[in-house]
């Protein structure tokens, strides 16, 4: 399978490329095409939204291009991807698009414009600590839907996606129909009165009140409040949920590090 | 006139409240009276949310009291507006509230409710220099309504948030109708790609479109990107009113300094 690597939001080291395309090569079941827009540089970006948003329509209009991978996130792919889903190549119906973090903003317009796409590990996760292991397990679902690559508490349909990039999604044309969904959900390097906020307000949202459980995936790097903020992520997920009447389904095996598995996306007949 | 300070977030510093009941006292045209809750501490909290409720819900019953004046921002007004504001003590449709950043989520409510709201320093704003300026012209307003204590260029009907808190409040029972509305915006000690996001989002809002136009407050404090985001936030208003279709009417004299003006929201008959 040939798999197109994009960065739709901030740009990829050049040594991170070199060390997941010998992993790619070595495995031998699959051809790892990285797009050059990946090493594009302006400013917070890897490349302009016109760079970013050219690369996205090259490698989903390409027939030959059965995947389409995201290098990493950052911060930018809601940049383009209201654009990009408005007017869709066709050929993108056909494949699978893989990324987390920043990416669940290109999800959800993806999912909305009827793409197959999944939450799972990106390039950039081969600098952590074991991070081959993250890289294969995005590959073998990419490659083969080996299902040792899924989060095991799953209940399908379900999607997954960064609190902090969830709430600004929503009511934007990228916010998916989270009805029946199971919904899981994680953030990094957040203080935990940004997390009560989101919360505040993805809780509140009629859409998000409609999904079947929210579960909570790991919250890293949390940055220290002054004063302390005396209740935790888990506290804090519990209370919005009761208050909003949403099920709250325990804890996610979703998040920024090695353990981050992959959460398909049922796929939208739009 | 009888002005009660309540914190509906943080807790307020017993020396800040002293300097400005001093300056209170010498106006001798209004009584100050800060509530006791305003020195309550409950992790992040001013007390908990019970408190600061009950607090509200206490000066907002008293028919004695001619204003509510917030103490201090922070966060989580949130938690607590929507209970207070979907059941209102008939009393409080007399008075005026006034407060600015995460009070902001209570203007939202007791606007929607009906009350008489407005964005305009608070007593933390002592404690800048020359704090002095901003806490008499939060009074004239209160008290006399003086037009001095105007931003200038507003044009009736008027509303101020910040940014941050504007796009946690989309969605909510505390987002108000901003059809025709000149709304100003301003934000503090966020990065610029946080200032973008938070731009993509609140643009992207149906009910944000109908606007009369978005004007640009003083963004302070900006957080450094790495890398250099490389559009600063006249850029990103500009580009985002551009994208959605919104006037922008340039910049805006509020923002957490002493030189916020005040922006008196209408009256909206509920």
């Amino acid at each position: 399978m040939k798999i197109a690597v994009v960065a739709p939001s901030c740009s990829l080291n050049p040594k991170v490329a070199a060390a997941v395309q010998e992993i790619a090569d070595k495995r031998g079941d699959c051809e790892l095409v990285i797009h050059p827009q990946c090493f594009l540089k302006d400013g917070h970006f890897a490349g302009p939204d016109s760079a970013r948003l050219a690369a996205l329509r090259e490698v989903l209009s390409d027939e030959s291009v059965g995947a389409v991978w995201c290098a990493r996130g950052g911060y930018g792919s809601n940049r383009v991807a209201p654009e990009l889903s408005a007017d869709l190549p066709p050929a993108a119906r056909g494949k699978i698009v893989m990324g987390f973090s920043d990416a669940g903003f290109l999800l959800g317009g993806l999912y909305n414009a009827g793409v197959e796409v999944a939450w799972g590990p990106m390039l950039s996760d081969i600098v952590r600590t074991g991070g081959e292991a993250a890289i294969h397990r995005a590959l073998d679902w990419i490659v083969r839907r080996d299902p040792a690559s899924l989060e095991t508490g799953i209940q399908e349909p379900a999607m997954a996606f960064n609190l902090t990039v969830l709430s600004a999604m929503l009511g934007t044309p990228l916010e998916p129909d989270f009805t029946g969904i199971d919904l899981l959900i994680e953030d990094v390097a957040e203080q935990l009165y940004r997390i009560d906020r989101a919360m505040f307000h993805v809780s509140s949202s009629e859409n998000v009140r409609r999904v079947a459980r929210i579960r909570l995936g790991r919250v890293a790097g949390i940055v220290p409040n002054d004063p302390e903020f005396a209740i935790d992520e888990v506290a804090i997920f519990e209370e919005w949920c009761a208050r909003s009447g949403i099920p709250y389904g325990g804890r996610a095996d979703i998040g920024h590090d090695v353990d981050n598995k992959v959460v398909p996306f049922p796929v939208r007949r739009s």
